[in-house]
């Protein structure tokens, strides 16, 4: 039984530091193309059966210290009634956009267990599938980041929609903000009941904010799930391009901090303090080099990671392009060169 | 005769700070797009008595303090023989992407006079009609940040192509950097030669590179240019999310240093020093509020840019959605608080 990835984030020493990747069920590997080519994305996300499937293909074949359930940050917000497409090359799309302060009503308080029991059942299938060999990390998106796509409706550059809204109506948006808590938090509760081990939230989208506006507007809704999660499983906070937040992401009350390719992670650290374990953060079109050179920035990751926790992981979501020979240089890298951080 | 931004550009005490807005020639504007309507937007480049008409316009209408020739920084790419397309609602496009070292070759270092003679026709024409009422600035995109459009060719997440060069083969990528960097020296000095009175340098995707990245991968060519243009104008450097680069920015061979909004000035002059005259910073989709939300904004940015040399701007283009009485709210503002820095 390899519980590296609990008592690391629990802050114990370890013998190695684990390793796992976002996005590692995913597109990258011929073995989850195979079970795309049978089912479009969300019947795949609704399928327990097949979401164990895919989620436990990175632990057999690429060899990580965790499992992190197949499905889709925007699921809640499809369960509260928000239509949610799938269209190819262009990523998610909200046809019909929440936008101001009466659109919010549009959207539902749903049963979790109704709506989304296909994810805890899910959970608990990968629980059982695993017998114990790795944790199996549950997850969801903060409401800021959810917001961001339920406002904008589909792809988007400049987030005007989502920031115009922010400051022109600060009050109405915090509203739809603490509507998706609402529902997170039992959706995070009721993973955590079928067998999530530890929870992530990512915040993709942090990075838009400065500090000041990110305390205002954002983390309200976002601190009202992580009070709600505590004494439960080790909790992991994961924003990308967020290096000017530090100084805030510090006092979140979670085990673990994940962070992007942008900042080493030693200067992190000196940043954070080291009562966190911090998670990360590769560069992940570095996998797109050679398994010599990945190796090589490996060692150094772990160089830089010294003097706290450490998950090894990347700073973003593997691509899709990514050679699997690649992602497996990176997995056995990090176990093969990383020692205890004691 | 207005020159407070030149006078700030070179670090002088003035009687108030000078502003101007990135983009402010552009959609925003109903005068601007009943040009438009008349022709797309690579003959509206390839026009001067259009481009002087557009270019003047943020001048006539909002009031800024400086002007800034309308192009677009692809233009010099086009000159170099890649095919570059605007496709409505995606932006620009290159049919014919850069990704290898063998496509190099594909490039041409054209005559810029005659390639890209109608930019320099029409920054002679604007200085004339300007007549010297404010200063005239010409600009660029630094090699990295056009080898980002080059090589993914459209739009681009999480620029793989791009990124996946760099470490697969980073002196194949150095090659295509320098040789945009030859035609951006001479395209820059013929700018100045025209009438261009500073110089502004974008590089918008300087963000994705951590700072030891940015040293190695981004920074030589872009010193080649920099270096190029020494004891002509003054020189201003633009990057976007590049907060975790300050320590390497602050030693650019530059007058002025324009960052987003990501940062609140004052944290970036502790970081930068003050050799340097900051340029920014309020977040574009803030001109979506009120003008008396704009307002308070503004003096809060007067404040935080204290201490030394400061040009009030946005942080990043102004957003076409933005409506013309909040960029004028910004700009009155600006002219009215600011006071002087002595």
């Amino acid at each position: 039984m390899n519980d590296l990835f609990l008592r690391t984030c629990r802050g114990e020493t370890v013998e190695r530091s684990p390793v796992w990747m976002m996005r590692q069920a995913g597109r990258y590997l011929p073995e989850y193309l195979k079970v795309r080519e049978k089912v479009d994305f969300l019947t795949l996300c609704r399928t327990p059966e097949l979401v164990a499937e895919v989620t436990l293909q990175p632990v057999d074949l690429v060899g990580v210290d965790a499992a992190i359930v197949f499905a889709d940050i925007l699921l809640p917000l499809e369960a509260m009634g928000a239509e949610l497409k799938f269209v190819k090359g262009d990523g998610p799309c909200f046809p019909q956009p929440v936008r101001r302060a009466e659109d919010i009503t549009r959207l539902i308080v749903p049963d979790v267990d109704e709506t989304l029991g296909y994810v805890f059942d899910a959970l608990r299938l990968v629980r059982r599938e695993l017998n114990g060999r790795v944790p199996l990390i549950g997850f969801g998106g903060t409401p800021w980041t959810l917001a961001a796509y339920l406002v904008e409706g589909g792809k988007s550059k400049s987030f005007a929609h989502l920031l115009g809204w922010s400051y022109r109506d600060p009050k109405g948006l915090r509203q739809l903000l603490d509507k998706i808590a609402d529902v997170s938090i039992t959706y995070l509760q009721r993973q955590i009941a079928a067998g999530a081990q530890a929870i992530q939230v990512f915040d993709t989208w942090a990075g838009l904010l400065d500090r000041q506006r990110f305390r205002e507007v954002a983390l309200p809704s976002l601190r009202r799930i992580l009070d709600s999660l505590q004494n439960t499983v080790p909790l992991i906070y994961y924003a990308n391009g967020g290096g000017h937040l530090l100084a805030e992401l510090k006092e979140l009350p979670v085990n673990v901090l994940s962070v992007d390719w942008r900042l080493p992670l030693d200067e992190v650290r000196q940043l954070v303090g080291n009562r966190l374990t911090l998670q990360g953060n590769l560069d992940p079109t570095a996998l797109l080099s050679t398994p010599a050179d990945i190796r090589q920035r490996v060692a150094r990751l772990i160089e830089q990671g010294r003097g706290g926790g450490h998950i090894i992981n990347l700073g973003h979501g593997i691509l899709p392009m990514t050679p699997v020979d690649n992602a497996r240089a990176f997995i056995d890298a990090a176990q093969e060169l990383s020692v205890t951080n004691s």
